[in-house]
């Protein structure tokens, strides 16, 4: 599916946080996409009708982002770019639930992934959300489940990025296995991922199976990058995820991406 | 002339954009200057009173920081201190182009240096912008003959970059062959030249002749990454390139950066 | 010391500037704790309540980002929890100036780390600041001297980092002679450290002594990092800091560190 993505480099506007915003510009441009970052009010609705995607992450959120993250997936859901929501940090602040609110009554999200505790805050679930990581293990809530109710709620593709990734829409499951334990000491990882979502289902290709195909392709560069740096420590790791993602081709997510369909 | 840099280390002061941040600060130190970003009204006016070259970069402007950018430029010009604009994705949106006008009006700039696109909006032409990447090709118009016209229209030195990079001021005429096509694969190469060549003119040497030198710096040490790490991926690559910057040296740039005046 | 930090995983909430913020999320993740940015006003107190440290730098300061370093950290003296100020640029515009006057009369800090002509500034010393490097050498004035005075004054334990390092508190001085001056050439080495020290005093642990031993840490890592990657130019020694902060044990501070106490 990544060869999709390689010839058609869908451009991919983000409304992103600015802790990660430059790893997922090239997370983006090393899957073949090209990522535009613009957030003010005044710019987004042009920016966004040249896109193929639009991602809204709101990691480091405030009122005047807030305000464009609203207007652009609305300019989207009007001509019809798909839209992926990366909800960071919902269940950890009543600010981040409400805006997550507003952006789930306001947009339709083609896309929806986050952690469990994050996705288990949209479904309604009492959510303890640590910081920006999950605070929730397989033990407080089954993936399968949340990602399902989610789906179905929101009426998007749900992602569950955890120990195993979980996606769901419309009654199909698939599971990816691959990642590594170590991406959770690099900052970033799950932003990047929602930027290569965005990338992968910019192509109009099936919302369902190119996001599947987008977190297998991040897990199976998670595992690549952790043989060849893994053991130099997290700096070096970081920047081999970004070289096994510009690597990466469909044999490459086929043999080490682990994804498998219910 | 990066040894002239490294000799009199100015300090630049950078209004850029969040996204490649970063990048551009460290290869502002890479080459021997020191960055310092500032980007609120309160606090531009002294900054950039203290420092020795501005650098503009509108990728992810917003209301507070184009006001500013415009603030910050007219004390630049009170205190004769070199101006450099990037204007990221100017004919890409009526706000992006909105802001290059007003900038151009109440700023007089040193140095302008887009990609084609960019610099076809600026000279009036019609442009089509892909995001921040041009869409425009050597096909669709001659940058000699753009640059010549926007160095006329702002009476600052006009850089284009593309496949070669092309100085034009009165009459002159520089053109850089160097550089690898692998760098379109990195975000934040335009911006970190940007931030290069508000480091060269920042030593108060002849603009023309520091940024031709600027863009060859950067040519070759896209050369000489691509030659150490281009295999690796594009995480390693991004990390070569600042790596060649902190390595180079005129006669570095005199071997593999490729300038030639017309 | 580290081996606390590793443990109990301290989740330290940063309000920082957004030049070097990434490097400033990995750094903390690199020791072992867990990093979360968050700047509005309406995000600050919920963050800061499920945080055990609150990191604040003014790298890039604004009046949006102002008002909620003031509330988080009235919040954070309210519960307890320990706070560290990073005054970047204090000297060098009047705007830094005021911010760093008005948090310093708000706030109670636990540790305030900053440069020469930083910490100068604070204690009310004539500071000449060249942007966000110091423009002071010891020859100007005695760091012992100016950060028990810091300490006095504002009730911190107080940190200046420079060719050596300096900690004081109530008339405990330690020393560092660790690091290495080619972490002037990385843009954020600072940042990350003040990142780090949040990480330490999160713990709950002796500020003085947890203080004094992130910047041990930093200083380790500092000369592992150089002998390591410092030939092949900043790109690589920035990677290899991380790198060996990520790998960084009480062994290695105490091999490497340079830790004195007077």
């Amino acid at each position: 599916m990544i060869s999709i993505v390689r010839s058609r480099c869908p451009l991919v506007h983000c409304i992103t946080n600015y802790v990660t915003v430059n790893d997922t510009a090239n997370a983006i441009l090393a899957v073949g996409a090209s990522p535009i970052m613009s957030d003010d009010i005044n710019d987004v609705e042009d920016i966004v009708s040249i896109s193929q995607a639009l991602v809204i992450n709101i990691g480091t959120l405030n009122e005047r982002t807030v305000r464009s993250m609203v207007q652009a997936g609305m300019k989207a859901n009007e001509l019809g770019i798909p839209v992926v929501l990366d909800p960071v940090g919902a269940g950890a602040s009543s600010y981040r639930n409400r805006t997550v609110d507003e952006l789930l009554s306001k947009v339709s999200f083609t896309v929806i992934r986050g952690n469990l505790s994050e996705m288990a805050y949209i479904n309604g679930s009492a959510s303890r959300t640590k910081g920006v990581d999950s605070s929730m293990s397989e033990a407080d809530a089954d993936p399968v489940a949340v990602a399902s109710a989610v789906s179905c709620k929101a009426g998007a593709v749900a992602a569950i990025t955890g120990r195993v990734d979980t996606v769901a829409k419309d009654g199909r499951i698939a599971r990816i296995y691959s990642g590594h334990l170590e991406m959770g000491r690099i900052t970033g990882t799950g932003c990047m991922l929602s930027g290569i979502i965005g990338a992968f289902v910019g192509t109009g290709e099936d919302p369902f199976l190119m996001t599947a195909n987008a977190i297998a392709a991040m897990g199976a560069a998670g595992i690549d990058a952790y043989e060849k740096a893994g053991h130099l420590g997290t700096g070096s790791f970081r920047v081999a995820i970004i070289d096994a993602l510009s690597l990466m081709s469909d044999a490459m997510i086929k043999e080490k991406g682990q994804l498998e369909f219910d």
